[in-house]
């Protein structure tokens, strides 16, 4: 029986997708099967779910809040994720970069493009809401800057962000990162596990 | 090495609290280290730190709680744990029957009394905020109702839940169910494989 796909469905601007993404060829290694990413946009899902961030949603809940914190160090440290380190610009408007990724699925350039902007993200903090840093970053990773920044404003790349965004919330999916295994929903870095054995089931 | 002592912090008004119950007899089994239960008033909880219950919280945002409930399907499915049903009363009160397993603990009628309150709670959908209720179901598991109702009334029981409660804050709890082991919080019954990797790392 073919291998079932597993879909990644995540936004720059969420440090557990980061954190996800670094974890997910140990995965694709130990299961054979490489998962699809689907950029979406989660100021969009936000919007569309009434859902917000952890940091908003758990601000007057400073125990809540360290114990997200301790469950991060926890899962870092266990994948020995040394580099991260959270974004002092956080939250930052991840729209520009979220287009970039759609063009960048377009030159075929998805996935150096994903990981260095996950880079700039969660090892190097920049602030990538702003152009002149997404050039900057883009151009060190080698990657067309300009050819990308200017695929960011074309229509089409900017409607399938939308109908990707769309679709996902239309699955269920809430939050960033989310995950897709045969239909079946899983939310947040901390199901990997619950993902890989469904991805495993599937096969 | 001395095996390092788990505690398992609930409130019977939790259904996670009793999805956790049902599992740590395996978890013990397999590690060989026992739980302390210790009982929290959730109630206390939240209004020491702001939390509230995920039913609440996520009251706005249908496609959370739809996972939430997706997820505690997964739980049950995994653990076959085919007696669980919600409780048409949820949110029920819990201050007598919290104050009933301290009580019952000095009269070393605790293991029977937990057992008998959370099936009422998360099997039987009893309303166990109904003093006629608890009555019956205590009862009708053999356990002596009118002396453990007589000592919801003694101080030093009210007292010692509130201790409870506030060491648990203290600790940084600020949900049901909690667990500390060797001094590490874990919060949730999606937890318990990292609980069960901390009580054998630390024996």
């Amino acid at each position: 029986m073919a291998r079932e796909a597993a879909q990644f469905l995540f936004d720059f601007g969420s440090p557990n997708a980061y954190l996800a993404h670094k974890v997910i060829p140990a995965i694709e290694a130990r299961t054979g099967v490489l998962f699809t990413y689907v950029p979406v946009l989660l100021g969009g899902v936000f919007k569309a779910t009434g859902n917000r961030s952890p940091m908003e949603a758990y601000a007057g809940i400073p125990s809540k809040l360290a114990y997200e914190a301790l469950e991060t160090r926890r899962f870092v440290a266990r994948h020995a994720l040394t580099r991260f380190s959270v974004n002092p610009h956080f939250p930052v408007n991840t729209l520009m970069i979220m287009r970039g990724a759609v063009a960048a699925r377009t030159l075929d350039l998805f996935a150096p493009y994903v990981d260095a902007v996950f880079a700039a993200m969660w090892e190097d903090g920049r602030k990538m809401d702003e152009t002149a840093v997404v050039v900057e970053t883009l151009a060190a990773a080698g990657l067309p800057a300009d050819r990308l920044l200017a695929l960011t404003q074309d229509p089409a790349i900017k409607e399938r962000l939308i109908a990707n965004t769309a679709a996902a919330v239309e699955r269920g999916v809430f939050g960033s990162p989310s995950f897709l295994v045969g239909g079946e929903l899983f939310f947040g870095k901390d199901r990997l596990d619950q993902v890989e054995e469904a991805i495993a089931g599937a096969s």
